[in-house]
C-alpha cells in the first residue's frame, strides 16, 4: 500500500451558486485530495492547519477515511482558513467574497516521521515556499512529486513558484493558468515551455473540456463528461489532483500509459465531484457509482477505425 | 460508390490573421465540403452559385478532385459571394470585415437529375429556405440529410431555420450556436431540446476543445488534436462536415458506430485544413499524412482501464 503525502488547506468554504447556497461547510484542497485519493487502497497523510473552531467531526469524516490525520496542527484559539466565493450563471467563472487566511497565516507543515519516505507527494495550491519545505522534509526521494498551483502565486511569488516548480514531476494547472505562466497561447508550446522548467508531465485541466497530459512529445486527452448539470464546480480540481495521485500511490506505477489511467481516474472522481455542493458527493460514493462511470468514460471515447 | 449532394457557397475569401493576410482566394463552405469529402472515395456533386469573375483554374481544382459541377451556376456578368474576416490573437474569435452577396442574392439551387437519388445529402450554411428546397428536388429519400448552421439563421430567420431543421437527421452547431438555439447552458441538456425539435444525431463543435456526438442517451467525445499552432481557423467546420458527411457517403452505414468514426474522420481532416491559409493544406494532402494523424488521433484517445 503506497504512501501519500498530501499538503494543502483544510478549509471553510461558503458557496453561492444559481442553485442555492452554503453556511460554512467543510472544504479546501488537502480534504478534496484527500477525499478523492482514498478511494484507492493507499496510506495517506494530510498536512495541513485548522483553528480549534473546526469541528472534529470534520476531522473525523477524513481519518474515517484512513486519512492520517499526524500532520494536520490545530491552533489553539486560532480560527480555520475560510474562503466564500460566488459562481456565475456559465458555473466557469467566480468571485471571491471573502478569504480569511486565519491559521494559514502561518503554516508550517510537518510531515509526519513516518511518511517522510513516501513514494508519493501531493503538493496541492499553498504558496510555492510552503510546498518546497514539504519537499526539503522528505528522507528519501519520492518516485513522484505533483503539484498543483494557480494564477495568485504567478502574480506574487513567481520566482519562489518557478523555484517549487524545478523540483516537481508532474504539474497540474489549468489552461489559463498554464497560457499565464508561459506566455503562449498554444497549450502544445506552453506544455514544452512548463516541460523545461522542470516538470517531466504536465496536466493541463480544462474544466469542462477535460485534461491533456503532456510527456516528451507524447499528449494524451482525456475528455471530461458532458454533464447535465453542474452543480458546484468548488474542489473538481483538486479532487482531479487527488485522483490522479491516488491511482498513483497505489500502483507504484509512474510509466506514461499509467499515468493515462490516473488521468481518467481524476476525471471520472471530479465529475462526480461537481454533482453536489462541497464534498457532499464525494462522502457519498460508492465503488459501484465508480465502476460504472469508469465504464461512461470508455465508452465515450473509445472507438475503431480502420485505416483505408 | 454512395452519392453525395453537397449545398453551399463557391467563394472568394480575404483572410487576416496574426500570422499574415490573403488577397481573395478560394473559399466558401461547398468548396471545404468537397475537398475534404473528396478524400474518401465518393460521388459527390457540388450545388452553388458563382459569378463569372470566378477563375476556371479554381472551378478545375474541385472537379479534379471528382467533384461534380453540374450544379453549379455561373452568372454572366455576376459577381462571385465575398467574405473577408480577421481572426483575433486567440484564434477563436474574428470580426467580419466584409460579406458582399452578390449572385448568392438569388440562389435557386439545383441539383443535377443524375444525383437526386444520392444516398447522402449535405446542406452548408445557408439561408434555410435555400436548404430546404434542396431536399424539396431529393426524387427518392436519403439515408442521411446532414445540416450545418450558425447563429445568423437564429437572428435573421428562426422559423424557417426550424422548418428546415425538422427534415434533417444530423446537424452540426457549434457550442454558443446550440446554446442561443436552445437557451440552455448545458450542452447535454442543449442537445436534448435540439434531438427534440428533429434530428436523430446532434453534432456540437467546439474547436479546439473537439467535438461530442449526441444520440438519444449515447454520447461520443472525439477530441480536437492539440496543436502547435492554427494558422487560420476559416472552412475548419466545413471540412469536419464534410469528413463526416463523406466517410458516411462512402460506407452507406448510419449506424452510431460508424458515426462515432465520420467524427474522428472529419476531426482528423479539420486538423489539416487549420495549418495553412483557406485550402491551400486541403489542396496538398497525401492519403499517408491522413492515416498517419488518425493514428495520432487514436493515441491521443485510447487508454485501457482495468475496474477494481
Amino acid at each position: 500500500m503506497g504512501k501519500l503525502v498530501i499538503v494543502g488547506t483544510i478549509a471553510f468554504d461558503a458557496i453561492e451558486t444559481p442553485f442555492g447556497k452554503t453556511d460554512k461547510i467543510l472544504g479546501g484542497a488537502a480534504t478534496f485530495i484527500g477525499l478523492s485519493a482514498s478511494t484507492f487502497e493507499v496510506d495517506a497523510t494530510a498536512v495541513s492547519i485548522v483553528g480549534d473552531d473546526f469541528p472534529q467531526a470534520y476531522l473525523d469524516l477524513l481519518s474515517n477515511r484512513n486519512i492520517n490525520l499526524d500532520g494536520v496542527e490545530i491552533v489553539k484559539g486560532g480560527k480555520t482558513f475560510f474562503w466564500s466565493g460566488r459562481y456565475h450563471n456559465d458555473m466557469n467563472s467566480r468571485d471571491t467574497l471573502v478569504t480569511e487566511l486565519n491559521t494559514l497565516a502561518n503554516f508550517n507543515p510537518v510531515v509526519p516521521e513516518n511518511y517522510k519516505d513516501a513514494e508519493v507527494v501531493m503538493l496541492g495550491n499553498l504558496h510555492p515556499l510552503v510546498q518546497a519545505s514539504v519537499l526539503d522534509q522528505m528522507t528519501t526521494k519520492p518516485k513522484l512529486v505533483i503539484l498543483d498551483t494557480m494564477n495568485f502565486w504567478m502574480d506574487s511569488a513567481l520566482e519562489d513558484l518557478h523555484n517549487t516548480i524545478k523540483r516537481v514531476d508532474v504539474i497540474t494547472i489549468n489552461d489559463e493558468e498554464a497560457r499565464q505562466l508561459t506566455g503562449e497561447y498554444s497549450l502544445v508550446v506552453a506544455a514544452r515551455k512548463i516541460h523545461d522548467m522542470g516538470p517531466k508531465y504536465v496536466v493541463i485541466k480544462k474544466g469542462e473540456h477535460g485534461a491533456l497530459l503532456f510527456h516528451n512529445d507524447e499528449v494524451f486527452y482525456a475528455p471530461a463528461l458532458p454533464l447535465e448539470e453542474v452543480f458546484d464546480p468548488t474542489g473538481a480540481g483538486d479532487t482531479f489532483a487527488g485522483g490522479f495521485a491516488g491511482y498513483i500511490a497505489k500502483t507504484g506505477d509512474t510509466s506514461f500509459e499509467n499515468m493515462k489511467k490516473a488521468v481518467i481516474y481524476g476525471s471520472t472522481l471530479a465529475s462526480f465531484c461537481v454533482e453536489k455542493f462541497g464534498t457532499e458527493r464525494m462522502l457519498n460514493l460508492s465503488s459501484a457509482e465508480i465502476h460504472k462511470r469508469l465504464l461512461q468514460f470508455k465508452e465515450l471515447t473509445q472507438f475503431e477505425i480502420e485505416l483505408q
